[in-house]
């Protein structure tokens, strides 16, 4: 809502009615963001019902065996097959690592069953490709790739200021996605199941450069570089912990991105969406709340130390949007193939990267040169 | 937590446990307020299970009615008795006008009911203290200030800097409550039932000096002036819409406060505090997002409309502590004593607007001179 | 001039004339702001010629007499009546501490030379008055009390928005001039000589409240508070390291003041200005240049130590325009005058917190009450 | 100077000693940016002595033959031969188009004076080589090129946090210049005579890309994209009015930069510099001075509308450094071979932009592919 508007009886920012009824649902994982997500259904999603969760991770499970106790009303499985066979279970929310992702969504649409997969969809095309194939031959099943940042309140509002015209005609998009260091070993752990930097980073990035710009970009040539400065270990995996990617779309329009895993400050995600008649800056300081502290070295201000406390509200929103789609059948918010064009872009990225030059496409977006796709 | 430190595996802001148990209440009051207390115990507090709301407007009837449609558990009342006789309800949030504040706190009590009850306590002192002798005499009960601040992150986060030293010895606080310029009538409304405005407004800020100065602060002096610029119409009931007060404390410490029914652009609430050593400063520059937009008038980002948008959060968290501490048989986080010791100062200010001076008090916070208190 | 506009050929910036004639001009004092006083005539006022320099300081004619090396064009005096007889001064910034201040600019009007006086005029309001009736009495010479914030670029264009209408009415300023902790025992021997708190720091706030709110507000009501937090010694004069203080004009304005000697993190001076329609904060978080750097600790700024580093450009824009004034005989942009009325509310200030207590004044801006003005 | 540091009786920001001697120097060329540096050397140059201009401009003549008023000590010049044979003339200030940089610097040299020629030093190599080679062959000559952005406080103050290891080892610099979109028709003349988008923008970004990285940098590879948004007639000159360019450097370093000549809201040259341990920021969100306006649509802040705003000090500071090196006969603060390195890299960024490709070089800097170099 514009400030300035005097809305002082209003029901401004209320739901439309009090919730009546629920879905079912499980998460399977319950690693970082399994976790999240399942406080996230029992604590901000009043239409989830979380009946169960599974996990093969012995170290998670004893978590899980603790947290949910008798009386929580949900079931702690270490089986996937289990947990689909739970009785009445009606939705799964995927946030395994993204090896497992394809193949557990299909495994849930198989089912009969609603699906939230995490992104990127897969670390391959064609698994990929295959879960919106289930999805399209499955209609009335509501199966959604989560992009978390496209229900964040400030990208959303960016992109009503963009459709208002506040910013005229957008052509170009700058975004960065930086982690915090890690020193713990976790990182390097997680990047073996989870992809390559382009792939796991960037594809947020991407996806808003198709929200913001159009998602009938066509991509016309692509360049990427990067390098390794703390983590030597994924040069075996030929990752860089450091990547800059371009991206020229067919119609002259353009996106460059930077990823990053080793911001000294903490969770550095920002976005600039630059148009005919202005520009909107989205997060280009972060910071984790309200406060500055001057002292004799100056004025400083925290930053989010991950992208849960950058994105928590977005997550709850999702989720919210994501039962709401299955109680009023209505479409999902995020589309699953929106998921694959963005992971081509990615991937097309990391090709440049491996190949150290420009690779590009026709008007159809098939590429005309350089190493195959995958 | 600090920002910087790597807690990739950690359950960092996770409950300790599902939830297994929760706490019938009822909502008394569905104005601006009522309505969104309602929403957060519906959407963001899954300790609390709402099963009654009562307001005695017809407007609001007409609204609960609708909201709460069979099959939302939630039964709607016309008459606060009656509610209070809702078969199983175990608390009570007391949302209505600033007037019946006290009168239906003692009601609740009387039934044996846990009460949150909004600030300020009431418009008069002797009232207020009923409220906190009944809660005295019921100490098995959970009776709680509604001082939503104190659950505000930035300002949590500001009480934790303070108590590890960051700036010294805290000697100082600057602090304004400024709203948005209402167009609409609805304040005039408002305000002939809310209080003069250092009762309504700065009683928040006179909260945080307190909370942030030392709970055993003694006032010694006071000061206020204040100005009609928009409401000409408060001039009825001695009320200004923009003052300006001023406490000294015995031992040194200060505090002054700015309060605005008038600010054009939203709601901009801030906070200083200045010790030896350094200072904090929460929310200078107000802020609704991550979002800034640049264009040929120059970088422009947009407020918050209302405090409900600054403090929606704070709130959340306000009810689940409340819940908390009925569940887990705990102190309430804001005991009902401190809400009327932050009324003597504001209703000291607000004689010393009205008789243009200064008024003093000896070591033991009696006043010494000039109007009687209230 | 506005952002956005085009003014691609434009000689914006740019004086009319390259200079043509000089100002000879001799400075008297040159500690900390002498010094840089010198240096702005020397480097940044192509219009003023500095012949001579005055200071009875040992270490400052030290200093003096290295740096204005043979060749450089001026002499070093040791006797402010030798100075004013220097062949061809035509002009004396008055540079010493406060007590001096009155005496000097006399001496030099009586000389005939203009004179730019540094602020505040005296400790006393019969000697500062002193020196207006001198000036009204020698129209022809040019006297102007240096309220440098005048001269900022900052304040300027918060002028010409308030002008221009931009926050509608504005009826109200906060105002704050914090300094820098000193722990080298400087301050102390500063402040022996030049005077209170309110006096030596407010009387910027104050003047800048007439410039914004009209130079015809007459004071109603004012008080003051204040503490001691880290120069004790202080007390002997009956100073404060920290005050605060409120005045009520008649007719419905206000304006509240911090002043602060002991800011940890630097020179902190902001200002808000608020209307009925929009506010102009100038300088709420101060920063010294365009940096920010984000690290493990989170993202910092540094702020400057002194005012010079805020003012510097309103020092040399001060002095090209006293020189102007003489070279084209125009009014000086701050007549003297305008220096004794922001001293009568800031020794009223100083006395309310002395006698803890509000003092009062008619619409004719006499005091009503209390003790003697001075 | 470090913040906090007590500095109260310190010659802080003074110089060593008031000057004694001064250069006698020409301005060539007084377009928008001679008539500024004009403006400096006479108002902000103590050591300068502003003695010729020269234009061939009858409008810049007939501006300069007012402004130089007899008696300002300045004699106009409608030939550059001429002014080169001014009775005393040291040294030459070449602000020309840059298609006239090379020459008239070359001709400068050949007169034995001394010469500062704006950036870039030609659109050609091979001419800003012949100015290197000359400056070589004329080591008494200070030749200097003028790259401004290393005399700004902000990017010194960078410089300098680097080395002292702030950010731990940088190794990626970030960094955009965006002029002001403009709308009269004086850029596309102006673009006409200064040469492609990478090699007049970006330059400044690559030159600061040397410095904070290290001015042994190698390229490695090169990538280019761009759009016409505003300016189609810079299709006949091949150029962008919008464009991204990508730096991979031997040894693991990368830059990334973006150039616009569209910006809607002005002045936008940032700067990220990113290290092992931290980052640095420069101008991240523009800022012309201290003022935020709060209004029913939100706080806005106005931004530079030229870069003359934005580093008008830095000019300053260029110009007394410039002259300092003459009159003390030490080495020029930016040497002209660095000039040319960067222009290199600047048009490898071109060719690549119009080639459509990635561009390759060996470890000595030499292409190994691709277009020639020019």
């Amino acid at each position: 809502m514009a400030p300035g508007v005097n809305n002082m009886d209003s029901l401004h920012n209320m739901p439309a009615r009090a919730p009546t009824k629920t879905v079912s649902i499980g998460v399977v994982g319950l690693g970082r963001m399994g976790k999240r997500h399942a406080k996230t259904l029992l604590y901000r999603t009043p239409t989830a019902k979380l009946v169960a969760v599974c996990t093969i991770s012995e170290v998670e499970l004893a978590w899980a065996r603790e947290f949910f106790a008798p009386g929580s009303g949900v079931t702690v499985y270490d089986s996937y097959d289990k947990m689909l066979q739970h009785q009445g279970l009606e939705a799964v929310w995927v946030s395994t690592s993204t090896d497992l992702h394809a193949p557990q969504a299909n495994a849930a649409i198989a089912k009969g069953l609603h699906v939230l997969c995490e992104k990127p969809l897969s670390t391959s095309l064609e698994d990929a490709q295959s879960v919106v194939d289930a999805a399209e031959a499955n209609p009335h099943l509501k199966v959604m790739a989560g992009y978390s940042r496209r229900f964040d309140a400030s990208y959303r509002e960016a992109k009503a200021k963009i459709e208002a015209g506040v910013i005229g005609t957008p052509f170009m998009v700058r975004s960065q996605t930086g982690d915090l260091r890690d020193d713990t070993g976790f990182f390097v752990r997680y990047a073996a199941k989870n992809g390559a930097v382009f792939v796991d980073c960037s594809i947020h990035d991407i996806d808003l450069t198709m929200w913001f710009l159009g998602d009938d970009l066509v991509p016309k040539t692509v360049f990427a570089i990067g390098t390794l400065t703390h983590h030597p270990e994924l040069a075996q995996s030929r990752d860089v912990d450091n990547g800059i990617g371009v991206v020229e779309f067919w119609g002259g329009k353009m996106a460059y991105y930077y990823c990053s895993r080793t911001q000294a400050h903490g969770q550095d995600v920002a976005t600039e969406i630059i148009g005919t008649h202005g520009k909107i800056m989205v997060n280009l300081i972060p910071r984790i709340n309200h406060i500055q502290v001057a002292s004799a070295t100056g004025i400083n201000h925290e930053v989010p130390p991950e992208y849960w406390e950058r994105f928590e509200d977005a997550f709850a929103t999702e989720a919210n949007e994501f039962c709401d789609s299955i109680l009023e059948n209505k479409p999902v918010p995020v589309p699953m193939n929106l998921g694959v064009k963005g992971m081509k872009i990615a991937w097309a990225l990391q090709h440049a990267l491996w190949h150290n030059k420009s690779l590009h496409f026709d008007r159809n977006g098939n590429q005309i040169d350089g190493p195959a796709e995958n």
